[in-house]
């Protein structure tokens, strides 16, 4: 696919991957069509198709943009610090969770969304995590054979994703916080 | 509501619960109509309606029967031992991630839908960990103190919910139980 991405300015780009991933918050990815995307972001579909080819690309590559995992890492010099930093970032990315859940429903039914969104957004992030973490065991802040470590993905993202199911409504910086010292640190032997 | 559900044997519930969960997994909470659910689970939709009164009682009391909520809760004398056998008895349900992911999409537009699911499914199902949990407690097993605590229900969930959307496929029981181990007994202060 030979993308024109110059055409869009960097600010266009943005308003339209913020557009259509509030269309797929609002009405869930599979009610979702092109036509309704052309129009809530005012572009034409031709434009749509020639840049993404598919609604998945589409989608996949505004949740990447959005997720942030094309940041650069945090490096504080301890896990607390990396942590604290990894989720301070979330703040104000209110939807998340909405899109978190109209994606995790989509997934189920359509394998190449779920291909594109465990390849480009979920991998990517847990390799993150792994990252950090990472080099928490090379400064000798976690032990190598800690049994925590292949669960600490599953660990971090927890309340990102089951806050709004649980509580009803998006985890406050300060939850989060919390939660990395009270459950997190100490999955890993940290207390 | 008057209900007669005499004259539905437990086991036509347990079929017609079934139905009902297969169509909300498959299709999605918004997209089955009461006319599939007569249809696919050979009801007439006068009998749905009068048993249940709408389509979310009828989805959220199926739910509650999957879900095992009325269970008695496993005593076994080891906190270790509770959560084992919570997470057995969860063994062959290999439909949950599939109806959580569309329930979590479906609470998020109905408000009725959402309460229902939280104070009915939920709650009862976070109160059966802390129970556990407080009775550990009061064993003098976990610190009463323990930062833990508040968030014991997010890390027991986590891998339940999360596994199918990380990993294409629902958590084995193995993994479970490592997990258990791994990060669970771990955000407890336990090793």
């Amino acid at each position: 696919m030979g993308r024109s991405m110059s055409r869009l300015t960097a600010e266009r780009l943005q308003e339209l991957y913020a557009g259509t991933l509030q269309l797929v918050a609002d009405h869930g990815y599979d009610n979702v069509t092109m036509d309704q995307v052309a129009e809530a972001t005012r572009s034409s579909k031709a434009t749509l198709y020639r840049q993404w080819g598919s609604k998945s690309a589409l989608v996949v590559e505004a949740l990447q943009c959005v997720g942030g995992t094309d940041l650069d890492l945090p490096d504080t010099g301890s896990l607390r610090g990396d942590f604290l930093a990894m989720v301070d970032r979330k703040e104000g990315q209110e939807h998340d969770a909405d899109m978190l859940a109209a994606i995790m429903h989509a997934v189920r039914d359509d394998k190449e969304l779920a291909e594109a969104v465990r390849g480009k957004i979920l991998e990517p992030g847990r390799d993150r995590i792994r990252e950090v973490v990472a080099r928490a065991v090379e400064r000798g802040e976690v032990a190598a054979d800690c049994p925590g470590l292949v669960f600490v993905d599953y660990v971090f993202i927890a309340p990102i994703v089951l806050h709004h199911l649980l509580e009803g409504e998006e985890p406050s910086p300060d939850f989060l916080r919390r939660y990395i010292d009270g459950a997190l640190l100490p999955a890993l032997g940290l207390h």
